[in-house]
């Protein structure tokens, strides 16, 4: 008898932990919104001048706190999406709009996509070299076409159907880039090293409606050439959201593409019942290698997952309940 | 003590149930290789003329018989989808290569993607007009380049560096597709009606070796605008390939995108451990809408599925056990 009850109850402790996957979220309180940015994963040293440092949390500070206060507003994810990543985008501190990098011929060629998780409306734009806004182009073509990614000549033709703000070329050259084109030009090998690829931007965000948004912009590779197009303006690898996560990534965008890494983690979730956290390390630590870049992941409960396996990652997150914290490296 | 026994036996069963999560595969033998063609999924009426029926069917009997025959003698799946998607490319009956449709302002554009499921490398090239098989150029860029999809202008220029076949742009001329463009002028809403958007063709093959390979290759849509790219070249979207199953997908390609379906269904089968029949009915019936399109896909283990939620599909199958089939609509 007593055999027969620890059977009993051993046999249905296991078929209720089986029955309980997938795996409950982690015990996060849902959040009335949250939000999370980052400005581009790299190699970026710790001897970085303390200037320089305090520069880019300062401008993830503001950009945060912009997003934060319109989703506290009551804001809609998509917009704050928008918002925020044009703020960056302006900011030629970042790979994005002004401070986009080179490309071999001296051009900038910029990308972008955005992403409404509630109704996986999407839209991107690649190769782009007028717009001071691709992130607004990318909406453009979400909200007023039904495709989802347009590329070059073409998406300069539309950007003028819409009309959304034009810039000559120039507008986009800075200094410091330009510096790290010519760098790269004296030995290409460098380019690869240079932390000037790593400068995408992309923000999630989730609202008091409970919408998940997510969107990404770049100027892509130092001194790319033959038209190369990355992970951020396709819709599953550099960028995701649904009604369960919402995804920006930044690194070398082949390996994104490769392994469709935004899709991946929403499907981690869905399919696997992983929680965010594990869905998001699982990627960085055991599917990306070493030094290929960051993953930002906003769940629908407000948890927010940011891992990357570079030696830093210009990144913020807050939420309604009181968390407001921007970061360069890990502390 | 018999409630007891019972309960144990209940509560045991539902534990084994558990246990067996993920599902194992279906019963299939493994096949020493295997192939899987499409020519384009769409409303194709069962009132054709028979004489374009036979066209079709004899055009897919010959590429699937020159594929089944090179993976026969031991030939790659990565050769063998670039080899059957080269000569639907050179059928007018189908829109990749020569027969792509007529863009909005009469040009071709041409959209290709190739992936091998064994390494997880793969090419693409988007919006190539003088390319005479877009699928050799998009495998130049997977083995030549660090990049995965080339766009526009600059994917000729590397397509002249690496020396692939070029063509005059009215090369791609046929008189079918341009009527059908001349409609789609006429009356922009029959563009979407018209049979010729889903010419789109694809290859999944499984080779002696067991490794997998997919490719997807088309002219996209008649009459599109502003540069669109649809899924064929977006790796995830309408190609993928991994060790446990090659995808290529035809239709709506914006739907292609927004779910991720070629990378869905590698997901659904490694993450929730589904067969890939069930995969792909899912992806087919449940995410996607009515009238989207098909998908085939196939298995590490040999099996084949293809299903498509539109009246027809163009496709072929053939195996080592001597299956070999095409078809148009079910019977």
């Amino acid at each position: 008898m007593h055999r027969n009850l620890v059977r009993t109850l051993l046999v249905a402790l296991l078929a209720v932990s089986c029955l309980r996957q997938p795996e409950p979220r982690t015990g996060v309180e849902p959040q009335e919104w949250a939000i999370a940015i980052h400005g581009g994963a790299g190699g970026l040293s710790r001897e970085t001048p303390d200037e320089k440092q305090q520069a880019y949390l300062a401008a993830l500070d503001a950009a945060l706190g912009e997003g934060a206060e319109a989703l506290d507003d009551g804001a809609s994810a998509l917009d704050v999406v928008e918002a925020v990543i044009r703020l960056l985008e302006d900011d030629p501190l970042f790979n994005a709009g002004r401070g986009a990098v080179y490309n071999h011929v001296g051009d900038h060629e910029l990308d972008a996509s955005i992403m409404d998780g509630e109704t996986l409306a999407c839209g991107a734009v690649a190769g782009v070299r007028t717009v001071r806004h691709p992130i607004t182009l990318a909406r453009h073509v979400m909200e007023r076409t039904r495709h989802v990614l347009l590329a070059g000549p073409g998406a300069e033709e539309f950007a003028g159907e819409v009309g959304v703000e034009r810039v000559e070329p120039s507008f986009f050259d800075t200094p410091e880039r330009y510096e790290a084109w010519q760098r790269a030009l004296e030995r290409p090998a460098a380019a690869l090293a240079a932390d000037s690829k790593y400068g995408t931007v992309g923000v999630v965000a989730l609202d008091r409606q409970g919408r998940l948004a997510a969107g990404t912009s770049t100027g892509g590779l130092t001194d790319k050439k033959f038209g190369r197009v990355g992970d951020s303006p396709i819709v599953g690898a550099g960028t995701y959201a649904n009604g369960t996560v919402a995804v920006s990534g930044t690194g070398i965008g082949e390996e994104y593409i490769r392994h469709g890494i935004a899709r991946s983690l929403a499907a981690l979730m869905d399919y696997r019942g992983w929680d965010v956290e594990r869905a998001t390390k699982h990627l960085i630590e055991e599917v990306l290698r070493p030094g290929d870049g960051g993953l930002i992941a906003l769940a629908a409960d407000g948890t927010i997952s940011m891992e990357y396996n570079t030696s830093a990652m210009f990144r913020g997150a807050a939420d309604a309940g009181g968390r407001f914290e921007v970061a360069i490296w890990d502390d």
